[in-house]
């Protein structure tokens, strides 16, 4: 099952030296999810092939502007291409109010519908589950409200080995019995033994996504043993007052937030228009956590 | 003096085929105003190596998205990159409280002055004037209330013949009134007739800005006899029937209209997205107008 993200925008605030403001497009099992939507997703999506009409699910962080103003033109889009399929936002409630004040001064009626959750950021909790994945809010330390996003995908039912069922007849009736990990007594007093026809399935992998914030160990227990790590570095710890001020985080910081919860990879991005070249960044974190890369444009990474 | 245009957005509706919603960077006398602002214009200005910071003045001709998403991003970069000077903003009043509340829900405090004016698309009216240039109104027919631009240079003071004042020691404080076109006489008796030593300054030009809008006589007095009229063209004329229920203008049409008002060059622009190649959209108009350029992002054109 395809679990992989996109990174579509890893400005933070200002777009800069052809870095864009955040967005990234998460594939999981074909569904696509996009966190984020700064200025000129759009054109980010078409720049690197997606069709904006596959996505079905948009997780906004919170509303500074790079982090949404984007969202309005993709949704104007949809409508403009005729969807008709209905799309679920998931942001803090205020971003109805102002999609809401746009569509009426357009005197656009939007011909799908939008199903708007809204989030909050005061309690983690889970706000979004279908047959892949569940997602769960994460509560970030920034200067308003802001959640990141923890993904888990499902444990997938048993693997057939299928050339074995085939090879001793064994009906297909009896498969999706199989696969959910049952043994089957046959009325001939034959035992198939679940654990002879089947293979465990992958084990569930889990992305979290923390945008802007203060390094804050209260956020810790909800990105605790993911697979990837997505965090903001804005800065360089040699900018370590300034981050604290406009509460975001250092790459050194995120390194550590990576090691501490035990993440299996970090992936750091949301940079500071002041660094032409990133490659700083990612040497400061690497004196951390080994296993970190940057967030770069355009790129896919396997969760 | 610099009177020129550089088109920052194309496109109709939607981004694509790399080309963008509307937007363009008027240079008159080496002060910028941004006619529109679509989703990506600050991506755009600074693809194309110009300084947001420059802009004093922007112009918005009605509340359709394609015309004005990119707005909200471009003054919260110039907010995060320390700006003071006011910025001049010239569009519906609904755009305002638009603003506004996106503004209170980031929990920004833009630090420059926004002086902002609401235009009315009830009468052409003059709405802006500095030493260099006059702006109207031109009251366009479109789906809600839209506006066009009309830029008017002011007629500059004569130039002076130096060589010839100089030459005949002709003291510089005379200078000024003979700039204005005063004749002299001093106090020996000598007259200064000042066509001796002037010529008359350039004939002011004018652009006229036509966003969106249908073809209707009403607002071709507004911009009778320019030098340059940019008009939309959606559409390849066989779309007639498209372009009237949408309010919009067939390229045909467009150079019929700078035809009938006498404009010296046209330039086509607000793409459909069902146009991948251009040329057909410029041959029709050629056959009808002469002097008609496509509206190509990037290029910077004369007035």
């Amino acid at each position: 099952m395809k679990f992989e993200v996109t990174i579509l925008g890893s400005s933070s605030a200002t777009p800069v030296y052809n870095r864009n403001p955040t967005a990234q497009l998460l594939n999981c099992n074909e569904k696509f999810y996009l966190i984020d939507c700064g200025e000129g997703t759009q054109q980010q999506l078409i720049k690197y092939g997606f069709k904006a009409s596959k996505i079905d699910f948009v997780f906004i962080s919170h509303l500074h502007g790079d982090h949404y103003f984007g969202l309005i033109g993709l949704l104007s889009t949809l409508h403009l291409n005729g969807r008709v399929k209905p799309i679920k936002i998931f942001a803090p409630a205020a971003l109805m109010e102002i999609l809401v004040l746009q569509f009426k001064h357009s005197e656009t009626i939007i011909r799908y519908p939008i199903e708007f959750v809204a989030t909050t950021a005061d309690n983690p909790s889970q706000i979004f589950e279908n047959n892949d994945v569940i997602v769960e809010t994460i509560i970030l330390n920034h200067r308003i409200p802001c959640t990141g996003f923890r993904f888990t995908q499902k444990k997938r039912l048993r693997r057939l080995i299928v050339d074995k069922l085939e090879h001793e007849r064994i009906p297909i009736e009896y498969y999706p019995m199989l696969k959910r990990g049952v043994d089957l007594t046959l009325p001939n007093g034959q035992v198939l033994k679940n654990i002879d026809y089947t293979l465990d399935s992958d084990e569930p992998k889990s992305y979290c996504y923390c945008s802007d914030t203060l390094f804050d160990e209260r956020y810790f227990s909800s990105i605790q043993d993911c697979d990837t790590l997505y965090h903001e570095a804005t800065f360089l710890h040699e900018m370590l007052d300034r981050a604290c001020q406009t509460h975001h985080t250092t790459a050194l910081q995120a390194a550590e937030v990576a090691k501490i919860v035990n993440a299996k990879k970090l992936l750091i991005g949301h940079f500071s228009s002041r660094y032409k070249t990133l490659q700083p960044i990612l040497d400061e974190a690497l004196t951390v956590f080994e296993r970190t890369e940057l967030a770069i444009e355009g790129v896919t990474y396997q969760v």
